[in-house]
């Protein structure tokens, strides 16, 4: 499928990012993985591109052609990609994707200048609708929903940093907190391509509503990627987020789940400062008596059930919405 | 005249950032003078509010009413507030209009937060133009032009941190920064004032090139207050921009215009890691020897000449033009 939009829309984000010569413009491009450090072309790991994907699905699925919504599509990455730049300067991640971060390279500040670009760019590329034959009311009302959407990831991203000084945090709350800083951004994505598409407000908000439910099934799925995930595809350790302490859906279900000695051991190992290999392990195998694998994945599965069917009720073409359909499960099932 | 526009313009501040009870929402309500670090009603010093103030002048000279501007002067105004944030992030910098800064009370990651929410919101307030009357299409040129000015500050923010780092950098160089830095926003807010009151695009592009010139005027008085400025009225004591190694105007100029004994002193004290005081004193007694007082506000005098000049030609009522020019001399004249 990528394949098929791949090319048109990496042509698009280039557009859109600009050829400026200025070290700034290569710590973007650096970031979008298209050069190296040195800014020398490059081909690196590019990240899913899944928003940009399910906008041109949505917008294919209703009108036919997706390329109506490539600059959407460029502008829906660049936002993604502004928030990962400014979650990586906040969470002090060095790695991503495979290699140093931009703030590890260039330094905070710089990144923070760099995260503040593609956040621009971004705007501009989805106000660009207006060039691509959509009328001025309708890329003027997606560019509003990109803002309202960007103001919901970043109340999201702070209270996922308030979380983490907190360790009362409920199901609930978690699953609020990953509506707005994950799946605020997919809904976005599937309900502006419906609007570039020419869908009516009806079908925008369906869509929108498919998305956000598709969006917390990918992130509780990336959350147990995070603990379970990747030792059979990538041979790092199992157990990644329970190193750092990360208080993802697992743990929040772990602790709410456990009694007894299991809850003072998870307590006193959240509480050490660097948990040892043994108090990893000891975890796991807690989680593994209270069945958190299998209690976390029934979430995800809800999720996905009821993405498909919001997805099922729209009225587009059946080969279209299997395409929409197809993402859903591939990013529901994968292992890395 | 603040006082025509100022109610008015805050109770559009105050909607355009919501009233949502998160403590984000707080913090962006703090930087912007409006409560304590409580979250408590008081009122401190909210800074100048040129930027609004300009748009809404402009928008009243071509239609004799500045209320169509309203959300535009806020948008620029959370804009420009966005942009203080992160720089404060970036530079360090503990105090603002004599408080602490965002990031000094709640950590520079959730400060990353506030100022990408007050963006957001910025633009947002921006595309409510279309609900204030104005063409969609209108509202969308605004839209972009406010986005194409917030890659020119960001890009200007960039070259800034970079100069910190080198030694040689010319009074050209300087001044290409501190037009994208500083100058381009006060350029758009005159411009889209204009655009908002309905004037062609020949009229934005004077008033655009007018505030150019205007913002280059602001920001070398700026550079001079930080080295001159406070003393007689703050109390603060002179040199500050010295004691800080800020290679702003006057510095670049005296290392120029400097030869022998008096370059090689001012190299000393410029690596040195804190200049003392007898150090702060030496360099005012090379740059009063030098005349750089006397030079950057010749530089000055001239960009504001250019403004005036700009705004001469603007086809508006005579009160109206007066109007403008009074902030102009306002803040080219003030001493804090």
């Amino acid at each position: 499928m990528m394949q098929r939009f791949g090319d048109p829309l990496e042509r698009e984000l280039r557009n859109a990012v600009g050829g400026d010569r200025l070290l700034l413009y290569d710590m973007v491009r650096y970031h979008m993985g298209w050069v190296d450090e040195r800014g020398m072309e490059s081909r690196s790991d590019p990240g899913k591109r899944l928003r940009p994907l399910l906008c041109l699905l949505a917008c294919e699925a209703v009108s036919g052609d997706f390329r109506q919504a490539l600059c959407a599509a460029a502008a829906l990455e660049l936002v993604h990609n502004f928030t990962l730049v400014h979650d990586d300067v906040m969470d002090g991640d060095r790695e991503r994707r495979h290699r140093p971060t931009v703030w590890a390279i260039w330094g905070k500040s710089q990144a923070i200048n760099a995260g503040d670009l593609l956040y621009s760019r971004g705007i501009e590329s989805m106000a660009a609708l207006a060039a691509s034959g959509l009328a001025a009311e309708q890329a003027l009302t997606a560019v509003r929903r990109l803002e309202q959407t960007c103001v919901e990831v970043i109340e999201g991203q702070f209270l996922d940093l308030e979380f983490e000084g907190r360790s009362d945090v409920g199901v609930d709350e978690y699953l609020v907190m990953i509506g707005k800083k994950s799946a605020a951004l997919i809904a976005c994505s599937l309900e502006i391509g419906a609007l570039a598409g020419g869908a009516g407000p009806q079908a925008q908000r369906a869509f929108s509503a498919a998305g956000r439910e598709m969006g917390l099934a990918f992130q509780i799925r990336d959350d147990m990627l995070g603990i379970w995930g990747d030792a059979s595809v990538t041979g790092k350790p199992v157990g990644a987020d329970v190193r750092r302490k990360k208080k993802t859906l697992p743990a929040i279900r772990a602790f709410e789940l456990a009694g007894g000695e299991d809850l003072r051991g998870l307590r006193a190992i959240y509480s050490t400062p660097r948990p040892s290999g043994a108090q990893v392990a000891t975890v796991l195998e807690i989680m593994k008596s209270l069945g958190v694998w299998e209690d976390v994945g029934r979430l995800a599965a809800e999720h996905a059930a009821a993405a498909a069917a919001a997805l099922d009720a729209l009225p587009v073409p059946e080969e279209r919405r299997r395409a929409i359909l197809g993402v859903l499960e591939f990013f529901v099932r994968r292992d890395a």
